[in-house]
């Protein structure tokens, strides 16, 4: 196997100040390629510490992914201790100083002497582009082990992922001929983890040497399949074997495979039939319109909504009976209802949701607590209105109202099929 | 200084399937007590990792917090791994078996020996007490250091910190007169990282000691200044020299402290001056009102908004004229600003915020590139409009757009307060 570390520099992510994302994305791809992602480690801005987490982490395995720390302030430490690592100097790159230029260019902006700094690389490494931001990346070899340093920015550090560390692995894996362990995940909707769990029975029975690993999520629960074998090939059909089982037995809740989420696998089936949809949106404040308008191209299907904050805004732009709010509430079947037919006639779509609840922390009575959530979906046909209690915390109940939504118009075009 | 570090144990991490939020909730709270967070690791369910992992970490730290590999499955090695480090045999311990059989009372679920095995625990340990969860705690002191082992499950682990773990800390600390380290954030928008870099001048001229560092996001960029001292106190009056200092430079950009955001700082300043806000999207489709909406209180200063994915949702709703789309485009000046003074007037809001744009992949020309997006923000006296030129990532160019329409607005506030 083909052994990846992981190592993250930063105080920010040593204090607890931001959650590493990167390290999951990281190991996400290259697991996926059929890496054996081993260790992450995050250590801050120390020049001591990195240089000795590089050097563990190096000894046990075959590339090092670093990111952080390539910034250009005085508290990015990662091109000094790389240096150092090395006994290695400075040298300019101009390829990468024209890069940042054209940046600032794109941009409109004027360079500074601080972003030109950035073009100054390691004589040792060969630098690897980055399109979107000012700090290259960097991969250095040594006794047949990779390096690979990389900008702490998301959408930085994936460019150069995507576009040179994952066809390098890819290659490497394919020349040298390492055992490999691949994956496969299905999406589920609509069904709690251990309901699930009990529909499929005991794994053991049919795994056969594989894994399965049960993933809940605010959007459903994600079923992992994984297999180890000599080759992408081997180990992906001994995962459609155990693929069929669990199809046989859960199929009705399974709505995707890979990467895909709730939005995509509704984007995908609204395209396919020419349908639309608007939403009407009050506890999650747009983040539903949010999560749709995630996928490219979405505005063949998505013509918009109104977010409603205010009971008068209810009124006015869907509709909502004065009558119906005054005598049943704004969180209510009646009123999530409206809300939805609503939407779908001002839009002139053929679906409408509508959420309204009570996110908290505060609004919450006895009779209507905190977490308390209406959804409806109103279709050509009929309306129909679905309750869900969520909990206390303000962030989670609204990313749920959102799965929830997603989820319910998934399976009404599934239905509808 | 009392060093802390984290050892995270579970594939599920390793391969990326999850993100790692709680290390993050545990480097933070230690941090705020004063310890200093100098390492975070996550390794694989394999024991001759995690017993290495384990006594390296344990070399360079005072206390070693675990998390993980607790549950009942037989995936689960954390006790076998800490049986095999401290050379120790496990025993029943009765109050933990007691708080696992009402924890299954309460649930009216019937208890099983899988569960009952979690009371055992090893001989050496100090269990801490689990009210939310079947697994206790577990703590082990050995030469002057501390190792803590907690459930995965975030409430559970949260739990163990909040009741055992955090006043055991805040003991030590009282009792061996350790030093603290402090921290302090100025949040500043509305400038780049090298910009401010370049304002704020060389930071080793005025630090004394203490720490600078620049962290920047699509919201701006936030300062963390740190300071190591005897107490809380006295680091945090070497803090308050630091800060004036930065204040001096580049006070105009910083508009909060701590945790807040700009979505916070925008409620209160809205809050305090009893003023409204409305939303107008294009690109961003909901993600601008969900950002709002994210403060708990919103509806004291947030109406509501509409989401025009499509030019006839711009028309209908927003009364944009059909004549300014046709002339100059959905992406235009003139059509941002006819989007943020309807959404001003059809919510009678005091601010109308606009944001039109083309995210990506596709729908960009050579004219109005993939990234262009206008902003418009409408006030009582007046509609500005904003251009931006962000870039190809449709992810990143909606939480970039996102981001500026709130520091257009923040700003806006700032100068008319």
């Amino acid at each position: 196997m083909f052994k990846v570390s992981l190592l993250t520099i930063g105080d920010e992510i040593c204090i607890g100040q931001i959650i590493n994302t990167n390290a999951a994305w990281m190991a996400n791809v290259c697991t996926s390629l059929g890496c054996s992602v081993d260790q992450h480690s995050s250590v801050r801005d120390e020049p001591g510490i990195m240089k000795s987490e590089l050097q563990r982490l190096l000894s046990v395995s075959d590339m090092v992914l670093m990111t952080g720390g390539l910034g250009p302030t005085h508290d990015d430490m990662t091109k000094p201790v790389l240096l150092d690592f090395f006994d290695d100097k400075l040298i300019l790159h101009e390829d990468s100083l024209k890069q940042v230029e054209q940046i600032f260019i794109r941009r409109g902006m004027t360079i500074t002497d601080r972003n030109r700094q950035q073009a100054y690389l390691p004589s040792k490494c060969v630098p690897l582009s980055n399109e979107v931001g000012t700090a290259p990346g960097m991969l250095f070899e040594t006794n047949g082990k990779y390096i690979i340093s990389m900008p702490g920015v998301p959408n930085e550090m994936k460019f150069i992922m995507d576009n040179h560390v994952l066809p390098m692995i890819q290659r490497i894996l394919a020349e040298k001929k390492y055992d490999v362990l691949a994956y496969k995940n299905l999406l589920t909707a609509g069904i709690p983890e251990s309901m699930l769990a009990d529909l499929i029975g005991d794994p053991y029975e049919f795994l056969d040497g594989g894994t399965l690993a049960f993933l809940p999520s605010y959007q459903g629960v994600r079923l992992r399949i994984g297999y180890s074998s000599s080759s992408l090939e081997s180990a992906m059909e001994k995962i459609s074997v155990i693929e069929q089982i669990i199809r046989e037995r859960a199929g009705k809740y399974i709505y995707g495979i890979g990467e895909d989420n709730l939005s995509a696998a509704i984007g995908k089936i609204l395209k396919e039939k020419g349908k639309t949809v608007s939403v009407a949106e009050s506890c999650t404040g747009g983040m539903l319109g949010g999560s749709i308008t995630d996928i490219p191209g979405s505005s063949d299907y998505f013509t918009g909504g109104v977010i409603v904050y205010s009971n008068e805004a209810k009124i006015r732009f869907l509709s909502v009976s004065p009558d119906t709010i005054e005598r049943f509430g704004a969180v209510s079947p009646e009123t999530a209802s409206e809300m939805a037919e609503g939407v779908r006639k001002k839009f002139n779509t053929d679906y409408g949701i509508s959420v309204t609840g009570i996110a908290g922390p505060d609004g919450g009575t006895d009779d209507k607590p905190v977490g308390l959530v209406w959804i409806g979906l109103s279709g050509n046909k009929s309306t129909t209105t679905h309750k869900f209690i969520f909990g206390r915390d303000r962030k989670v109940n609204r990313e749920r109202s959102v799965g929830m939504a997603l989820t319910l118009l998934l399976d009404e075009l599934r239905k509808s099929r």
